[in-house]
């Protein structure tokens, strides 16, 4: 797989300066063209030691305008970083629509190093890989084009280069003894390093092998291969995109069902109902549990992560306070989801979940969450279907990555009957210091309720995992409803925290 | 000062559930009000141990609409927060318009403990109080309400309720020995909290010393304090805050020149100039001392910030780009300064720079910057003559903070002569990889030149302070002024960094 950069390919400084400045101007007008599209750009380095992999983002950043390129290379996480899942950081720096960003020892670099130093088997290494591909899937769909080079360098060139670099008092720095023990280890990164490149190599996020020995050379390659790049991805940009809706099947249509075939929700028993005198009698005990059980998440460093869904005035926001009525304020932090930032808006729509996620040892309750792609988008035609489809996938893996990190993650689903509906928005038009929380927009969602009925069905059969199970909760009931949301609360956390 | 919150005032259960309800729903509206505003709200809670700053923090999220509130309490710093200065955690964590924040141990906690523990000398503690001081000014002129709590007991009641706390098997792990180690300090705490109360006590952001010993009466205490200042700070804010804006005097206004008396940018000689051959011979002896710099920086985690500001055209791209090249990519970011996104809208102005602040032992490049407040925003009227005139103080205060934290901070002003950059405009006309560059509101800027050349000049003589001075630039010629800027900032770094 490298042999062909390992030819010692060179460009002489004649053809460097005939073809430099045309390719730096087409690459600043190719970055022009991307700050006024929807897209966004990343090019990512890997490759051998001393290969050039800094001196090329560094000069990337020279031939185009710095100010629309982000570049960021990652060491060892810092603590923050850690009390995050791994893939925290890159979400955070991800560029905006209309930039680029220059990534450096990325998401590629631990999996690899794991994997050569033997600290992870074959079959996790392909996970891992799994994992990456879902990665860059996820924000090629969403209009990244995402470009990766494997700078490579023969063994006896990387030796000397290293010894080169070594030898200049300028940039003897730049080379530790790491280097030299990793140039021991050559041939099982090259190993891992093709299985890698193998399984990756996606049609939309293909990776690109470029020797490294000739700095002349490297730059015109890798240039030109961004220029081509950008080029492409960005003017056929949303024909491309249109073609890549087109050609991702998505998950299987909803079945549509028989008559006889109950949905989810039509099951629920929405008869429940709990005695004032019943919830006041059982509420401490709960309260008094959870008090406990979020110290000990505290103290572990476990953070906890509750989403609240649910029909309008079901009772969302009676329900987060009872919960947070035992807890210590400086535990928990509730966001409430409505109309995304500019900010926001100029990335994946999931950006803006991930940059809340909290420090460790933290209750974070969602009120209203990243379901709302596949809920009132969907129904409103906020997204188009092949978003609104991909998002189960996209949200299940989120979600995975949550709970594997450690996070308790319960998903509440507060459901009534339209009637129930229709009769709470009547009392809150009633109650005057209520009225405010309805508006035109609530009588309207009622009227696409079997639209939303749908949809949620569809979202509780597709992201209930075993991992982030939905919690159905019959809310016909305040009370019943509330008491119900502390039970499972308790109940999921001291399932984590015994 | 505190005799009167050590009475014992209580309140009893039945005034109690007369008196909650009716609060309860008119902090709900305040609540409301507020966050149809353009007013954000901060909550302060400081005082002895045991006095129920918590349980308080925690009872505002449960009376108002949790999805509104922030509540953030401070522990020690994070290794992130080390690297910055003090205050960029609270920058951080400002509520945006609209929204309350709810601070415990915040802003007061370390500059009171240290002067209790005798860390710090009455003469530095008070220089930590005119910083809060000035600090809060900033907000309260952005339209914050600030509302500030010292939650008091006698020595009696707080060793009692120490001790029950203690004892209690649900409470205890509340109770620490530092607590009872703290409760012999009492005298020294109360002392220093006398002094800090007395001088943060401004008319805009006044303390409020309430009894902590009593849960009823306390929570309608606070709460009732609380609904006076949204009340009054809400409904009234408009016109208070004209009102604010007439009081406050603001720095005099700038002096009318005497046709004799020379401005600073009119002294500058724009003759420099720099042959090519003689740029090329000295350019790499200050790239290898840059790259040297930069290295040493990152080793010793001192963090560099470099402003460029500037005439349209005057080279400011070019000037970073020069800089750049013999910098490593990892270790800097250029920083665009263009219109501000709606998050940072919702904010002070100076919160999108505190929010950029980077890593320890990096070096950013603003394009533009901070400055834009006094320059653009003044000039077209984007921001009040109170606000531009207030920002120098701000400006001032900001870059304090970065310089005492140990940043390197070097400002330059590229300056050209308004003929030249009638040239450069013309050139770019007819050069097309850079007619992009040129719109239209280049030239109507340019018919403002006297009165931006009025704010330049103001600006520099307000804002070149002995901790940050400008470097004034002559960039008529765009290779000695790369050269220029490539040799102050290498003298710069080098003194920083012997």
């Amino acid at each position: 797989m490298f042999e062909s950069a390992e030819l010692g390919q060179k460009v002489t400084k004649t053809d460097f300066r005939r073809h430099e400045p045309v390719l730096r101007e087409k690459l600043l007008e190719a970055e022009w063209k991307l700050a006024q599209s929807e897209a966004s750009a990343i090019v990512l380095f890997s490759g051998v030691d001393a290969a050039g992999k800094g001196e090329l983002a560094t000069l990337l950043s020279t031939w185009m305008d710095p100010r629309r390129i982000v570049t960021r290379a990652y060491g060892p996480p810092s603590e923050e970083e850690r009390e995050r899942p791994e893939y925290w950081r890159y979400w955070r720096d991800l560029p905006a629509r209309g930039h680029l960003g220059v990534f450096l020892s990325a998401w590629y670099e631990r999996p690899l190093l794991d994997r050569v130093q033997g600290r992870i088997s074959a079959s996790r290494f392909d996970e891992e890989l799994e994992r990456i591909i879902a990665f860059e899937r996820t924000l090629a769909n969403d209009g990244t084009l995402i470009v990766k080079f494997w700078m490579h360098l023969s063994a006896k060139a990387q030796r000397r280069r290293l010894a080169a670099l070594a030898e200049d008092p300028l940039t003897a720095w730049r080379v530790t003894k790491r280097d030299f023990r990793r140039l021991k280890l050559r041939e099982e990164l090259l190993a891992a390093a093709e299985r890698m490149i193998m399984r990756t190599s996606t049609g939309r996020c293909p990776w690109h092998i470029v020797e490294g020995l000739d700095e002349r050379y490297r730059s015109l390659r890798v240039g030109g291969i961004l220029l081509d790049a950008l080029d492409r991805g960005v003017t056929e940009g949303p024909a491309r995109r249109a073609k890549a809706e087109a050609d991702q099947p998505g998950p299987p249509a909803p079945a549509v069902r028989a008559a006889a075939t109950p949905s989810l929700l039509s099951t629920l028993d929405l008869g429940a109902k709990l005695p004032k005198r019943n919830y006041e009698l059982r509420r401490p005990k709960y309260e008094a549990r959870l008090n406990v059980l979020r110290r000990r998440a505290r103290e572990k460093k476990t953070s906890t992560i509750l989403v609240f869904e649910g029909w309008d005035a079901a009772g969302k926001g009676g329900a987060i306070r009872a919960l947070t009525a035992p807890l210590d304020a400086r535990d928990y932090e509730v966001i409430s989801v409505a109309a995304p930032t500019d900010e926001e808006r100029a990335h994946h729509y999931l950006w803006r979940f991930w940059r809340r996620l909290s420090r460790a040892g933290r209750i974070t309750i969602f009120d209203r969450s990243w379901y709302g792609r596949v809920l009132v988008e969907r129904v409103e035609g906020l997204a188009t279907e092949n978003e609104w489809r991909r998002a189960y996938v996209e949200v299940n893996e989120f979600e995975r990555q949550l709970v594997e990190h450690g996070v308790i993650l319960v998903k509440f689903w507060l459901h009534i009957s339209k009637e129930e509906q229709a009769r709470r928005f009547r009392e809150r038009q009633r109650t005057p210091h209520k009225r405010w929380k309805l508006t035109g927009e609530d009588w309207r969602n009622r009227e696409k309720w079997d639209r939303y009925e749908e949809a949620v069905n569809d979202m509780l059969e597709r992201t209930s995992t075993r991992a982030a199970p939905w919690i159905l909760v019959p809310a016909e009931d305040k009370l019943h409803a509330r008491l119900e949301v502390l039970r499972q609360v308790c109940r999921r956390m001291d399932a984590a925290l015994p």
